[in-house]
């Protein structure tokens, strides 16, 4: 088995955060984006997509998406549990898994990816416009957020989560982002530093 | 039990069809989105992020997000399965279900929302530069898509599942967006036309 992790990226954070959670250990591969490795021959057989991470399993085959490679070891060692236990529980995980993912990380990451100087190279054409849009719009999922996490612990309910890997990592980003979280949303910034001080965090 | 839906987009139609599959019957109220319905006071005291669908359940319990939906009956009702039979099959349909949903339905959303005239009340503002990057990365992916399925006959292997549903709708979607599937893609042509096919397409 070899995962193909970038050190950097947001995604690749996800699945190290995960298995940091699980106890699990995978011998790794880095995958420099900068100097473009991602989209040499070489890794573009493994995933002809050319993003990071991969998991390639040692009969051949290979997972690509974050919460797949999550989902797969999930499977193999389903303790300690990160997807929910029971149809609502579990379906409330990946309700949350989403809306972190698609309202809290993608915008941030096109923010990042058309503001960012350093994207130019990897996000051509950088449209200042599309940072400008999404910039409020995870401000305005933010505040939903921080409704929601005054009346539980963490993104799901009571038990830590995927989701919460996801809010993680999506919080972090933020700030690659220049984007400040309004400093009023007192359960969003609580449970962001709960999830900071966990020691997957470091992964 | 009540399922939030809507008529004509894409998202809420993965549930309907993933219902109609598991022969699933559901109470369901239509959410007009060209009368701003999903932004009403009543709609958002649902779901905040004002998006169909949504399922209320008896106790009151809102799950939003269509694949959250579609775990919650998978779930309740396993057979027949639509997710995957063990660990490397559902990885690898969570896989085909996200690069289907993130490179062929978002991307194509993107190239609607930011090209067709009736969307200039709902995606403020239209950056035309937006539908014209996502046009080719569309079409990128489609290639992608037709070298995988010629070695398979659905998106996650030998057998029919929630990846499907999302690459269905999502090339339905193209014709909304304007987009036009190289004919040359002879694999996908194929798949698209099975999946059509199958009752559950017309839900």
């Amino acid at each position: 088995m070899m995962l193909y992790d970038t050190k950097v990226a947001p995604n690749p954070r996800r699945v190290r955060i995960f298995l940091a959670e699980k106890g699990i250990v995978v011998p790794t591969t880095n995958v420099d984006l900068g100097k473009l490795e991602h989209r040499d021959d070489a890794y573009s057989r493994i995933n002809a997509l050319q993003r990071t991470p991969a998991l390639v399993l040692d009969d051949g085959t290979v997972i690509t998406e974050s919460v797949a490679i999550c989902r797969y070891f999930d499977e193999i060692q389903p303790e300690p549990n990160l997807f929910g236990t029971g149809a609502v529980s579990r379906a409330l995980v990946e309700m949350w898994q989403r809306r972190l993912e698609l309202n809290l990380m993608l915008p941030t990451a096109q923010v990042f990816r058309h503001s960012h100087p350093g994207m130019a190279q990897l996000e051509v054409p950088q449209i200042a416009q599309v940072a400008e849009t999404n910039r409020p719009r995870v401000l305005d999922f933010l505040r939903v957020l921080d409704a929601h996490l005054g009346a539980r612990r963490f993104a799901a309910g009571d038990a830590f989560s995927i989701a919460d890997i996801t809010g993680l990592v999506g919080m972090d980003f933020l700030r690659l982002a220049r984007i400040q979280a309004p400093p009023d949303l007192a359960h969003v910034a609580r449970w962001h530093a709960e999830l900071s001080a966990r020691p997957s965090a470091a992964a």
